[in-house]
């Protein structure tokens, strides 16, 4: 679980190794006081239920494509594309292909 | 300039297109209450000289190389590889290659 451990300037490469164990799942790539980022693996029709963090959080999406959904209306994300989403703001998130994503959220 | 105006749930494209006069350099992508995303663009050869921020801040290659010094060391960033800093951590940034990142900054 090196990756779960990385130290400020450790370069920490956002898509997981082929033989990487945790490239499956979500992780977390490093939490430390201001910022905590997310590698954030969805399989095609799965989502993540309605929820909401405190702060800020952009969701970009790196691989597949994903929808998020707010009270504001749906946004659809491809790789390559990011959006930010407002402290406490209620979203799910759904995978319209088989999609990853790096999620960084500001901590209080 | 409607990127620099990018609104929660907005689709913002990190790579620009083609046509975008802003291309070629540096802009924030958008800056809200506890986030800011900048989009560096630098030549290769060309480096940001020795700064520090308040918060924390992810630096993520998204085309071709970089080295970000700082007292701790030399850490090269390829495409598809991100680090994160201390807070006041003084740092400079050189383009290895001609570079595009994405830094996003924690704001206090």
């Amino acid at each position: 679980m090196a990756i779960a451990h990385a130290t400020p300037g450790q370069a920490i490469d956002i898509r997981p190794a082929a033989a990487d164990p945790d490239g499956a799942r979500t992780v977390a790539l490093f939490k430390s006081r201001d910022l905590e980022v997310m590698r954030l693996v969805l399989p095609a029709g799965k989502a993540l239920p309605p929820h909401k963090v405190a702060r800020e959080i952009t969701i970009q999406c790196i691989s597949g494509a994903l929808a998020v959904n707010t009270a504001a209306g749906r946004h659809e994300l491809k790789a390559g594309q990011l959006l930010y989403l407002d402290r406490e703001a209620m979203h799910d998130v759904q995978a319209l292909e088989d999609a990853m994503a790096l999620v960084t959220v500001a901590l209080p």
